[in-house]
């Protein structure tokens, strides 16, 4: 149990996940994790997608004053279509602050970009608009490689699942991932100022991915603190992580999230637009939004939730509704655009706003500013109505080439999520969905994270490229680390259930492996294979601690008398010993001729017993029966 | 934090769930909860279904030494067609004892009853019996009015759901549930010798159920706490309960669960029976088993689950599967068919067990043997053979009107759920499904009640009455108090999430009610409206534990300066102000004429500014952004 250390002295959380390696594959060395099972097996690693970056690698070492190194930087000034240039000066309102005096909160991060890149006049540094003129560049080959996992494996497996008109291949060429990109069915978002961030890609015909979201404690004094909850989301499996700090530090706080995180990183600018005046929505304007986009422009992050889709017109839909607007970002706007009664800026500006995304190749999340906050209000006018919007403004982004995923809702019964997913690709051309769940159900509070993770499983199924993670704690509380930690798995375990059903060829492998793994009783093979080994050793260890019970094969789940996977190695091992196939040994039972069969039952019931019918101890795998 | 006790000093869990009290309702006193909301929210009182029993009545004499009323020893008895007989001597070898002392153990229950119930010579006493001759029993008049719940305020809903071709009606009547059960597309499982049951019908017509399992300790001395288990499942919501107890004491703990349970017990019976061989499958025979029905007919267990399915020719089918057969009852019974190379008695001798069934109004739980294990051998042709033995086992009870419901799987991934139970109702003639899971993955060992709570949600929407619950600890160890709520709270959600979908009219009025509380911010009705009051509370706490915060109309959860849900209702309170619909509000916006507009929008601005802008603190629901 000791190979997990809570916190370094460096402050985050390093050291390999339990029972892997991390590798590093290809031309662009992409990480990943290979699980190496025991000798005896006579199975091949297991190589599994790592989102970790190097905080699981023993041999990296993990500066968080210093950074991540910035793996894309020369892909990114190879292509001769950047400049550098002095950076907007950070002003104390950018962290929440009357004054230029930091030392109450985050200092700031050391050796901060004072001349960060942007896109040189006339230029387009997005991904979609390389893709669009043929151009297959880094970030592509490295997301090609990194989806390909198990794909070599794949001769062994028929495809075999439900993909609703997706367009999953066997094998992910980097000529694929152009093609998707150019055509918006997926994006890969990455800042050309965030070049710490390993590529990666959300769309239907990948991998399911999953967001994090972490926020900043009210009290921020520890760097290392807010750092981790990046670090510690990435560890369990988070894709990308959303900040969405509010109040003090965040300029500062979100600095050194951006330096330190190998993955994408994306806000909602309004919020700390809306610090900015005092959190009075109406005094919100264009100008103070635009100077907030360009800031974080210029950090480095990733992908923006813009919520231009709440339209004035929208906003009385929304009376009639049992819980209003959920969205925060939404009903900042609503209060905006009732304040003025006018038609939102955001809407009104979003050519703008897609201006400065592609001088930095900033992805758009098309933020649903009203989605049902209620099994009641789910699929209704207000929903749709903006998401018909939401279609409308993708098809703006696309013609100058900027990368857009729409955000999805929310709370929606079973048999409307169906419906949540042929909307979002009918109105948005195949842009990728990215939902929040959804939740199923209403009544569990405490237990959102399931609520939602059954419907989060179901949409990604149905073709939702991202699903955004909930806590046990949503609606009740701020999550805590062991919360990220159940938050990130159960969502996890959605996107690969979701996997699995697309038939994606990559996913099947580790259920299979860690399936011959519990038949065999390989435990320890089983909890590595596991989504966190950590917690199913524990639980292991809570019925039979002892060492010996990890390695003989048995366990105490089953009474001491029977064991079912011991008796079907004994249904094998006769099977194997009588040397005959399931036809012939089907053609002695009782359905063939009375006295043959008789006869053949007597003799193969002597040979069972002479191979021996001896039963071991225990068992594996209750199952109520 | 006060108001639930551990365990009292009776030994088992008592004490109303928070905020809700026990009622009472009609001529049969159905025991229903009731939460009362805030005085000031002008809310009715939600009644919701409730399986606890007396535990939770405050006004209830609980003494586990005498067991509890005998709800329907009249009904029963009122018919006329049951004897009194000498039971069937107790044995050391029910209790897996090698003699008669049972100082070891569990001490016998206190007044056993030695002269039990069975039908007289040629009569029938099971319910299908009854309905098929047109009887409405008092037994189905308890089932419709418990299954009302809400309908009476079904005026303000409109019927939304798809039910995948159910016949949920908009009210309950007693005639309907007599159909049911005569059509056998439910079963009402309540042995005659378990009089203390509530009656509670499973099928897909009614509201989906959840079974929760428990398990003899390795060290019983102390009976309040194996009572307790089953308590504390019923308290969480468990509708039944099946004891999979093995080794020593279980003929005891059994009467011990049995005469204190208000709910089915169900049962696999081949466990005890090979308890009585000493462990050795092969010495099986029909005598013992037999034996083991009688006595556990006795004892008043409600349903057995029988693995006649498990026929000799569908055994070397699962050779070549990944994870063999994992059922141990289906293990057991392959044992002894490969052991005497002969079909299974239990398959022979079906019309001999049906003779006790219904002599004792046992209902079969038709098990799945050979249910798959893994994703891998998910839907294959060992799992499908068995299952079209079971309908042809089903018709064969029918013949006779005993009750049936069939077990499901198990290990199944998304895309290959619908075809189970599509299989399931065209094979077994609509008999009510009763599946464990299924697992939609099996890569998140620790995580199983999630993975397989995404599959139980969608199977009870398609149509399964009973989900059988998987706790955290599955395939690890053995669960604990805590693993066995959390197995329960889930399984409950995943229900009612089902029960939302196909639309079922008692469902939503819950769902409602805790939304509007959210969106009020009535905290407490929020935790009371809750599946698990005391986890929400708990959660709530661990942010903002002063008592005010659960009474002052914010919270901690978004930052200081904006609240979606106080802004939503600026939106409705600015919206009745101006005293106009959504249509000629509309009409102001820009999208009509521009003067006109700009016009409308001074005015409205001004009007928004004078009824108060002012935002209150913080928020209720994160919710990403």
């Amino acid at each position: 149990m000791a190979d997990i250390p809570a916190k370094t002295e460096i402050g985050v959380t390093t050291g390999p996940i339990r029972g892997s390696r991390k590798i590093y594959v290809g031309k662009h060395r992409v990480a990943m994790r290979e699980i190496h099972l025991e000798p005896g097996s006579g199975e091949p690693p297991v190589r599994v997608y790592d989102t970790s970056g190097p905080y699981t690698d023993p041999n990296a070492r993990i500066d968080i004053m210093a950074g991540l190194p910035a793996l894309r930087r020369d892909w990114i000034l190879g292509r001769g279509d950047v400049e550098a240039y002095d950076a907007r000066e950070v002003r104390p309102e950018d962290n929440g602050l009357k004054g230029p005096d930091r030392s109450a909160g985050v200092p700031q991060f050391p050796n901060v970009v004072k001349r960060p890149l942007r896109a040189k006049p006339g230029m387009n540094v997005s991904q979609m608009h390389y893709a669009k003129r043929g151009i297959i560049t880094p970030e592509m080959e490295y997301v090609a490689e990194r989806e390909n996992l198990g794909r070599e494996r794949l001769a062994e497996y028929v495809r075999d699942g439900q993909d609703w008109g997706a367009s999953i291949p066997d094998y992910v060429t980097p000529e694929f991932v152009r093609d998707e990109v150019a055509r918006g069915r997926a994006i890969i978002p990455n800042n050309i100022n965030h070049p710490e961030s390993e590529p990666m890609a959300i769309g239907r015909n990948f991998l399911v991915k999953i967001n994090a979201n972490i926020g900043n404690s009210a009290v921020a004094s520890d760097v290392a603190s807010e750092v981790d909850k990046m670090v510690w989301s990435i560890r369990w499996g988070a894709d990308t992580v959303m900040d969405l700090s509010t109040g003090r530090n965040i300029h500062d706080t979100r600095e050194w999230i951006l330096r330190n995180s190998p993955v994408p990183i994306g806000t909602v600018p309004i919020y700390q637009a809306l610090e900015k005046v005092g959190g009075i929505a109406e005094e919100l304007t264009w100008e103070i939004f635009r100077d907030t986009l360009i800031e974080q422009a210029e950090q480095g992050v990733d992908y923006f939730t813009i919520h231009a889709g709440v339209r004035l017109p929208y906003i009385p839909m929304t009376a009639k509704r049992v819980t209003g607007i959920v969205s925060r970002g939404g009903s900042i706007m609503a209060k905006w655009c009732l304040a003025h009664h006018r038609e939102s800026f955001l809407y009104e500006r979003f050519d703008e706003i897609t201006e400065i995304m592609k001088a930095y190749d900033i992805a758009y999340s098309l933020g649903d500013g009203l989605r049902p906050g209620s099994i009641a209000d789910a699929n209704d006018e207000a929903q749709f109505a903006e998401l018909y919007t939401l279609g409308e403004l993708t098809k703006r982004a696309w013609e100058q080439d900027v990368q857009v995923m729409i955000e999805g809702p929310g709370h929606v019964p079973m048999h409307k999520i169906k419906q949540n997913m042929e909307k979002q690709l009918e109105a948005c051309g195949e842009a990728p969905f990215y939902t929040l769940g959804p939740l199923t159900t209403d009544i569990a509070p405490g237990y959102d994270h399931i609520t939602s993770g059954i419907g989060a499983a179901m949409i990604g199924w149905y073709g939702t490229a991202m699903l955004c993670y909930v806590t046990p704690k949503e609606h009740l509380g701020l999550p805590d680390r062991d919360d990220v930690k159940v938050g990130v798995v159960t969502y996890k375990l959605a996107a690969h259930a979701a996997d699995l059903a697309k038939g994606h060829p990559a996913a099947k492998v580790r259920d299979d492996a860690l399936s011959r793994a519990r038949f065999e009783f390989r435990w320890r093979d089983q909890f590595n294979l596991s989504l966190d080994p950590d917690t199913a050793e524990q639980y292991h260890d809570q019925t039979l601690p002892a060492e010996g019970a990890k390695t003989a094969h048995f366990c105490s789940m089953c009474g001491p008398k029977f064991c079912s996977m011991k008796i079907t190695q004994e249904v094998r091992d006769f099977a194997a010993k009588q040397n005959q196939a399931a036809d012939s040994f089907l053609a002695a039972t009782p359905a063939a001729a009375p006295a043959e069969a008789e006869a053949g039952m007597a003799e193969m019931s002597k040979v069972f017993r002479e191979t021996g019918s001896e039963l071991y101890m225990g068992a594996g795998g209750r199952e109520h029966d």
